[in-house]
């Protein structure tokens, strides 16, 4: 048996905050004591777990000091306002923001090893949704494929960026086929029957946050410090669910018969066979794997893998993955 | 004065068909006499042409002696059967199906020069939308790169497949926002919020045709015998305007104000400037150009060209090359 630990979700009114919570539970997490903490604007309201409405309080005046594990659901301010507080005060933090540039990377399927070597309290990122996708698709080939590049297209759900774009959508919808006037708020243009061609603000350089979180997470969990990544992400008219075209350029020719095996006996993932393809609404959604499908070599390309990937970004791509690394710390902790 | 022809449309009363015909109006193509053809289903509708209702007439019955220019807008099985009567009696023709293996393609902005060596009747190309747009946008950049790979991620509109799409697309959108049950028709599953993995059916390699298509256009049309080509299609909740993630490898650093120079001066090309980016919806439909937006290097990778096109996949994407290769036909005739 574990021994119970306390713990506190910063966010926890978020989409992802309450799915984290949800899934703490679902998973029979050994929490003592759970304090859900949000901004000043948020604090006030509640959120059931284990049959009790719990009370959200404000993190600003929480004292970490009455915690072993925090999970950071907020934004990357938050995480780097609060983070090193937590540490100091002897709390592990498990952050889903980015905001944190010195935490060890972990998506349990592909690098858990990594915690082992660990010196608690630490920090520690649960990283993107698309790290996450990728990362459980190709830890399982690495010894496969000699991996030069990997080049990923993302079509992001609008949920990621919380339930105001996913409202947004439904009503921008709704607007255009009563054929009313659309006039954007959320989404600075029509989201609605549209595709987006970037989430969130690009830098001076061209890139988005979400791209960089790739490149920046990718090659430490797949342990290739070399590995070199193209990606885009755009934003399209889906609720839940992001998905991920995929191209693998290897050194080596792909033996299309062995990665299908590896994939099929992967943890975590969800292999559809080529006369079928996942999607983000028909499977992906409220699943706790990664679906792969459209397993080929590039066209007249042997040394090429491509792969379509579909999973919940709340739910794998986000609060499971940052529970399945405190479910690795427990062991750990013991 | 260039001397009136006479022409064929075949496939005139499908999406693309019925744009053809309105393209050669709009830009005053010299037509003598324009006769319009289908299958047997919908030949007796008609459709308006320079003021006046033109009947649609079977395409079995038709005799192609009785033109100089055909254009094939049906299904790469119609322009299969008919192309080679069409040419044995004299008839140039401009498929747009894809259907045609020995045919010349062609983008006038980027392999135009070709069109001066056929000898007539010739049977030519309109490629898919996918090559259409990224030989607009990359060929103005020919002299700048030495591209040696391009990977493109199209994100196609449900308007590729037909009247039935789009409304089957609106259909399903209605029916989940009425909260009544989904039972999709023209599409296997739900395309309403949703992104589907692939455009028709894949061959026994995972491919799809319109994949394939691009792999094999994309080089005759850069002139590029050696370019290696990676593609994924993926069909998503939009009714009109193809957008492409495209990344481009060079095998020299990449500058990206020449790159912005050559794109700003380009034919048919409107660039974005990296503060805002291009959508099918607010920019790309019912335009004649392609949009190119997010100009930008590889994150980390100076010698990777990012870019992000969206395009009128009926227009610009397909019956408007169609009838700008018509164009430099006719002077090519003359």
């Amino acid at each position: 048996m574990t021994q119970p630990i306390d713990v506190a979700v910063v966010g926890a009114t978020g989409t992802v905050g309450e799915t984290l919570v949800q899934i703490l539970e679902e998973l029979a997490f050994p929490v003592g004591t759970l304090h859900l903490l949000a901004s000043m604007e948020s604090a006030g309201s509640s959120v059931m777990f284990a049959g009790k409405k719990l009370k959200v309080r404000e993190v600003d005046s929480f004292d970490f000091a009455q915690v072993k594990l925090a999970f950071f659901a907020a934004s990357p301010a938050v995480s780097r306002s609060f983070a090193s507080k937590a540490e100091q005060a002897g709390c592990t933090v498990i952050d889903l923001s980015g905001g944190l540039d010195d935490a060890l990377v972990v998506v349990p399927e592909a690098n858990g090893d990594s915690i082992a070597n660990l010196k608690l309290p630490a920090r520690i990122t649960s990283p993107s949704c698309a790290a996450v996708a990728v990362a459980v698709a190709l830890a399982p080939l690495k010894g496969l494929l000699d991996i030069e590049r990997v080049q990923v297209m993302a079509a992001l759900a609008v949920s990621a960026q919380g339930r105001e774009a996913v409202s947004e959508l439904a009503r921008q919808t709704a607007e255009l086929l009563n054929a009313r006037p659309l006039e954007p708020r959320f989404f600075d243009r029509q989201m609605a029957f549209n595709v987006l061609a970037q989430v969130g603000a690009v830098d001076e350089h061209g890139h988005t946050a979400v791209e960089r979180r790739l490149v920046g997470e990718l090659p430490v969990l797949l342990g290739l410090p070399e590995l070199k990544i193209s990606v885009s992400c755009i934003q399209v008219p889906v609720f839940f669910g992001d998905s991920f075209s995929v191209a693998v350029q290897s050194r080596n020719p792909v033996d299309l018969a062995q990665v299908n095996q590896a994939l099929e006996h992967a943890e975590s993932v969800e292999r559809v066979e080529n006369d079928d393809y996942p999607t983000p609404v028909g499977d992906a959604v409220g699943q706790d794997v990664v679906y792969v499908g459209r397993v080929r070599h590039g066209i007249d390309e042997n040394q090429q893998l491509n792969l379509w990937l579909t999973t919940d970004n709340v739910r794998k791509g986000a609060a499971l993955n940052a529970v399945q690394v405190a479910q690795l710390l427990i062991k750990h902790m013991a």
